[in-house]
């Protein structure tokens, strides 16, 4: 190891999420062993999505064409908005395959201690879309921290107007969560939230 | 999380060492959010690492100059020249920081499961280089596993004939290992090896 842009690209690689100076070295080798399989190509992705990588301006999404892949699909209900916090939010429920509608991103969440107000948030832009008339359904799918459930009260507070249908994510034991392990404030709205079967 | 362009960064990234299809989709939304002031330093970084690297003909580590910077380095011991395995592990000595001579890099291991034969290392230059006369010590820096043992071995026994001292890594007790938590070969061998104080 020595020269300085090797080092630079180590750097770099390092600031990373998940990597650290081991892992960023380990990750660059790889590439370098792998020049013209790997490297070659992901430089290439990467270069075009630096490229091309805009924010939709319909829902807040980031996409390589704007705007983006969801709103522009038309098999996805366009009248179902999926509210949430940011685009990280936005890929997960992407991930899970399990929502069929559309997006809104907020763009963070409502917080005295960040002084972050209602106008600082896609508050408004989600408003004038309920208000055109074609949302039925707002699915509220913020964390469940005190900033999140903060949010969505007071999301669900200025919706109370609109004739919309409103929801939230629901709360409870995870799949795969032993009880032993979880949390008593996840136990307790486990309980008071049981089901019938 | 849409568009094929996107996908096709996320696929490329997961498959790099220590991180999957999660890290990856986290990793790539960190530099979108980061995209001058990480992104764009990170993809230069990256295409002059691409563009430039080279395997140096001297040692075989991988660098931006050739030879590298290590051989060009005239404050180092180039009498001193440490056999090691693969680029991965002489930067790992490097990083230790403790090694001020210079490298020679295998390209791999003796093994008879694999079909790897002294021919395939890069063992004739290395004995070309000591015959030149200019090298007063070997240093054989080859992990401690099987193959690695032998092709010590091996090395040691054809550098007999050479005038030069031949020396490998110490082995024992890791700094920082909890004998409990030790296998019994390193104890046996911490054991055999044991220094008066």
């Amino acid at each position: 190891m020595a020269s300085s842009e090797i080092e630079q690209a180590v750097l770099l690689l390092s600031k990373l999420p998940a990597l650290g100076q081991r892992s960023a070295r380990r990750l660059l080798l790889h590439l370098l062993n792998k020049k013209e399989t790997h490297f070659a190509p992901l430089l290439t992705a990467l270069q075009h999505v630096y490229d091309s990588i805009q924010t939709c301006p319909i829902c807040g999404n980031m996409d390589t064409i704007s705007p983006c892949a969801i709103c522009l699909d038309e098999n996805r209900q366009h009248s179902v908005v999926c509210v949430v916090q940011d685009v990280a939010d936005l890929w997960a429920l992407e991930r899970s395959g399990a929502f069929k509608g559309v997006y809104h991103v907020l763009g963070g969440l409502l917080s005295a201690l960040d002084g972050v107000g209602p106008e600082e948030l896609k508050i408004l832009s989600l408003i004038e879309k309920i208000e055109k008339g074609n949302v039925q359904e707002v699915i509220l799918a913020l964390p469940s921290t005190v900033e999140g459930q903060t949010t969505a009260h007071y999301l669900s507070d200025r919706l109370a107007e609109q004739n919309v249908k409103v929801s939230a994510l629901s709360r409870g034991v995870p799949v795969g969560g032993e009880l032993d392990y979880l949390d008593d404030g996840t136990l307790q709205m486990a309980l008071k939230s049981r089901r019938e079967l």
